[in-house]
């Protein structure tokens, strides 16, 4: 008798949230990753122009791992009017020795958001200043709470600087992060200015024009730019790249596709570096930050070992919590 | 709140068998198919030689269904000395107007063994002459008891030849068809007798050298091949699609990748000629089977818009069944 365990985003959020083992085995999915290891085909895009609608489904497969998820993403943009998220999702798991489905993960797209916020935070861990005092964040959704929630796991920040186009919704962003975190948290007008004062800056916004200068870029700071997942997308400005000391891809294939770096080169640069992935600078086969005042930059498109990963953790965590429903194939 | 429902493999069979229904929906697919206004992209396909095994992931966006469905199809082939089938898989149906999940189909391939014998029936109510009174088979597994079942609701043969390389697998599939139809069905040990007697002859080998010769071919004869769904595989002497008066795909750019369609370019021949789709000899917009005399030759691949097609049907007689597992989403 084979029973497969179907979990509600609501029973996913009573036994998973960010925490140290989340960035732990984020991490490890990008060093096996780097390894060449990871079977990660190419996205599966679907666009749907009828329906104003899109899917992706990405899946990876990570030796060493007992299962391997497939993730199917739907993105419907009439929703709101009907009063539904645009963005949803779910994950099957998959048996690695068998290819049996072990679980169906309803999570509407929450584990997505967990294993996206600690990528952040594995990316934080790595490349940011041992020293990290003040964090700003640049977009005010909730990839903004979450990467500042999970950073602050790795970095512990005493302040944080929130930027976004409407004020209103910067002061509710920080509101919320001081309450999560218990630190200093403001809304800051400023972009310039809110870098000037951060050690790491964390880019969360749907822009499709740089929101974040080259020149603002100073010495000791890491910046994290996880809103470009598509190629209309561009958080930093191209020359900030060349810059820095340092420019880290999540996926070298795909951030040359959809990340900052397909910008950058679009612009001329970057066109004769291969840039070192997160994954072997987590496993020492490229070098990362070399100093307190070197300028890195971490570029996040969002990869399918990620959510083998954390699809692996939430079976776990909810097995031992008895959560879910038990559904018997005979 | 939001409901999904689950379905098992046991559910489905209870609520799904071949019928008129299955083979109508999925005619109803191939049609809009081939008007061009479904979205089908190409299968993602994921080797996984360390684990020997592979996923294949299909969907398609069918306009007018109210769900679309993904599938996983895991192939894992150390299964069966854990006494695991091989092959399983499961379908997620989504809304067609919002990308939520409506339901999950853990039917461990079944409903794929169902629309690919509707979508044999299909070619044949299409392609096959008018009479058949006697219709064979090659191979002995799954399909050949289903493609045979199938095809008889569309052609009411009352002989059944069935060839395969093992005479006592030949035969138990002969008594199967003999039973679920109630008509004669013999093994047949010379497959060019089994084809000289047959106005209809389906072939469902996983056969990498043709097993059936072009000389065989004769006037009134209908033949679909429905068992190469890979590059390597190849059940008919490219010879024969050429001497065919008509030579049909399921999906024009999947044959010429996958199917019998293949074989046949890759030895020169069918180079220079776009075949029709079986979804434009349904709608009429191409010529079919001409006259009584004609041969003709249907191709089957497996197209994801057979997956939205009987996942539709299931999920509305599971739900008028009252059967499955509701899941709360809140």
């Amino acid at each position: 008798m084979r029973e497969i365990l179907v979990l509600t985003e609501r029973e996913l959020k009573k036994c998973m949230v960010l925490d140290r083992d989340a960035n732990d085995i984020v991490e490890d999915a990008f060093a096996k990753l780097a390894s060449g290891t990871v079977v990660m085909p190419p996205v599966l895009s679907m666009d749907l122009p009828q329906a104003h609608g899109e899917v992706d489904i990405k899946t990876a497969y990570i030796p060493g791992f007992d299962g391997f998820a497939v993730k199917i993403s739907p993105g419907f943009f009439d929703n709101p009017s009907l009063g539904i998220p645009s963005l949803n999702g779910m994950m099957v798991l998959l048996n690695a020795n068998t290819g049996l489905v072990d679980a169906v993960l309803l999570d509407n797209g929450y584990l997505t958001d967990l294993r996206t916020a600690a990528a952040g935070a594995v990316a934080s861990l790595h490349l940011a200043p041992e020293s990290v005092t003040t964090a700003a964040v640049f977009g005010t959704g909730v990839q903004a709470r979450l990467q500042i929630e999970a950073a602050h796991l790795e970095r512990a920040f005493e302040r944080v600087l929130v930027w976004g186009r409407d004020r209103e919704k910067a002061e509710r962003c920080a509101d919320d992060i001081r309450n999560a975190l218990g630190v200093e948290a403001i809304a800051e007008d400023n972009p310039a200015e809110a870098v000037a004062e951060s050690q790491l800056v964390i880019t969360t916004t749907p822009a499709r024009e740089p929101v974040l200068a080259a020149e603002w870029l100073h010495p000791g700071l890491h910046v994290t730019a996880m809103g470009s997942d598509q190629a209309g997308k561009n958080e930093v400005q191209p020359e900030a790249l060349a810059i820095a000391d340092l420019y880290v891809c999540d996926r070298l294939s795909q951030c040359a596709e959809l990340g900052e770096l397909r910008a950058a080169r679009a612009a001329g640069l970057m066109t004769d570096v291969t840039p070192p992935e997160l994954g072997q600078i987590i496993d020492g086969s490229r070098p990362g930050r070399v100093s307190a005042d070197a300028i890195t930059i971490c570029d996040l498109t969002g990869t399918g070992a990620q959510d083998t990963a954390i699809a692996t953790v939430a079976l776990a965590r909810a097995r031992a919590a008895g959560l879910g429903s038990v559904i018997r194939q005979d």
